[in-house]
């Protein structure tokens, strides 16, 4: 049965009511046969139990067989007691499936600071067993959700010559205390080709830094984030050589259309910004300068009020750190160049803009000079929602 | 005649309508002879005509007579036609007052972009010379506003000794492109005290390091932040020796002052919190500490909502980049310590704070070891009118 998802692979999701009844809050991914195993988690000083045990997992051995993920508690800041309840639902899911506890990677999100309930734990186990296999991806997209809109996922086949398809599935969570920095949000990316661990490891690494550590919410960085990645052999095609930058490209494919999700969903957004800063010094000074534009809250209200305020942009630009001579730094916006030698466009050239700053993906270009460094940033706007959303979470 | 500012001095307001009419956006002090003077200034590498022309001039010579400035238009990102009309606004306001263009400090505070409308200088600059001296610090205060919702002004009279009093006034202006470094917004601030130029200027630099170096509203460092301190010697009492370091702390409390009302006035603000770092490995690391919590746009929606979500603070921490045991790290909400070794305190302990968050300036101790770091920063919450406010600023 193709139950379009990558081969040997079955999901599952149940209601444990972590935060509140109405809804799958637990999800599980399982590999019919060990898998290569890659973890990317959150630079954050604060690791959240979960982390630390995925991370102490994969040091030890570079496989797995499954990834469990609850939402609503985020198991973060929780001490010894946090890590014992982390450990004790992956031996409780590990005796329902007949596998190690070891061979299942846990991920947790939701409010920082709570204890899990393990009675929740308890009770809706039995029931995620048993709907292994019957989930499909957006219920398993659905289940890992905490204040996202929508779930995000994302699928792709790569067919090689005359072997089997290969499949490549992935889904992913967050919408707020986004600014993924060498890792990512909540995220699991499973594929049926056949890698050695290493390699799946880099090409992972690889695709993560071009796709989720380029999105920008609101800055902050969480205590949980977590991208697992998956690869069990199941196709039989062996991926290898000049074989992996084929797939490597589809697996940034995926992540990007993932990453792109968040940005779109960031808590109250309207706006995807699509920064592209070109012609610094060196990446570092581009990453500098899309980062400051793209965390402007100056920048991300003015886009939220379709507003042509270039000058915050700029402003914004002038404090990031980055190197530049000012006369030569060109701003386009949709377009548009707003900015160039050190002086505006004629005021009339903003009218040009009302279309384009009705819709929700706003192109900017930034020119900083002669030089090849270059980044891209995906970030969202800041809007009355995203403050009633924060301002109300825990209630 | 005693008009409350120090001697020698004369205020003058008048309207230009430079944005729009109705109230005064033009603003003078004249000292009646030349005085001791040092400006600091914005480190945004998009500089305004007024902080360029400024800056020469004291480059030049120390000293000078008047402070004028303009709001509504920053004059700012407007190439070497911005810096002909700021000298042009220079020369005129010098020949109706009978002094050089040059002992004339400009800044100028507004849109960023537009060029300066040379006809309103023209109509106005007469009715500012003939205001000279009927204007108090409130009207010159009012006169520089732009998004704020209320003047900023503070004064002080130093007694030493047998000695005339020293009279020191300040007043400020910013509500929104705020988090200063090395410098600060609109800010003047004059003195009749007899100083040496060399030592008020490093007198002002420490002070404006101790206040508004410290306070941030959203992050952004204006293309204009420009503070001049003038200091006339008509009192007649010198200043210099141990003596300086008195004078100093008065300076710094009339500055601390001003940099209070900047965070209370910051755009939609209804919180101040007062983040007090210390325990850290060196200041520098406190600061990044401070920085990273006062910045968090999920902090400060967390405190607009009245919601002692600590994890929010530590999470923050926890990407600061600041070096640290997470085990040390205790955090002190208005006097009630939510997490400390690792764990949160019990949950009953965020009830105690009800009260406590509904007030308007809002404590926060965070010690993160044992090291001799520590920092002090003042910053604002994230509201729905922050959104209203710079989502339709220009309409």
């Amino acid at each position: 049965m193709d139950n379009g998802l990558p081969a040997g692979f079955r999901l599952g999701v149940a209601e444990a009511a972590f935060k509140k009844p109405g809804r799958n809050d637990l999800a599980l991914l399982l590999s019919d046969r060990p898998a290569a195993a890659a973890g990317l988690f959150t630079t954050n000083k604060f690791q959240a139990a979960p982390v630390l045990a995925g991370r102490e997992r994969l040091r030890v051995s570079p496989t797995a067989r499954a990834v469990l993920i609850n939402a609503g508690q985020a198991n973060a800041c929780t001490g010894e007691e946090g890590m014992f309840r982390c450990r004790q639902s992956r031996e409780m899911t590990a005796s329902l499936l007949g596998i190690s506890p070891d061979d299942i990677l846990p991920a947790s999100t939701g409010v920082i600071g709570a204890q899990m309930d393990m009675r929740a734990w308890e009770r809706a186990l039995p029931a995620l067993a048993g709907n292994l296999g019957r989930a499909g991806l957006e219920d398993f997209a659905s289940a890992i959700m905490t204040t996202d809109a929508f779930p995000k996922y994302a699928r792709r086949k790569l067919c090689i010559g005359n072997e089997n398809p290969v499949g490549i599935a992935g889904a992913a969570k967050g919408a707020g205390m986004i600014c993924p920095d060498m890792a990512t949000m909540l995220a699991v990316v499973f594929c049926d080709a056949v890698m050695d661990p290493g390699e799946w490891r880099s090409l992972l690494a690889g695709a993560v830094d071009a796709s989720f550590n380029r999105v920008s919410v609101d800055g902050d960085t969480s205590t949980n984030d977590t991208l697992y990645g998956l690869a069990n052999g199941a196709s039989g095609v062996s991926i290898s050589g000049t074989r992996t930058a084929i797939l490597g490209k589809v697996l940034t494919e995926v992540l990007e259309e993932l990453a792109y999700m968040l940005v779109k969903d960031g808590e109250g957004a309207t706006k995807v910004m699509h920064i592209d800063v070109v012609g610094a010094a060196n990446d570092a000074d581009a990453e500098r300068a899309a980062r400051a534009v793209g965390g402007s809250q100056l920048v991300k209200t003015a886009m939220y009020g379709k507003d042509a305020n270039w000058g915050r942009v700029i402003c914004a630009l002038g404090r990031s750190g980055a190197a530049f001579n000012p006369d030569d730094v060109v701003f386009v916006l949709c377009g548009v160049e707003l900015f160039s030698n050190g002086k505006p466009a004629p005021p009339h050239y903003e009218d040009l803009l009302t279309p384009a700053l009705a819709q929700r993906d706003i192109r900017m270009e930034l020119r900083l000079g002669y030089g090849p460094g270059k980044y891209k940033l995906l970030a969202s706007d800041l809007t009355h929602d995203y403050v009633s959303v924060n301002s109300d979470y825990r209630s």
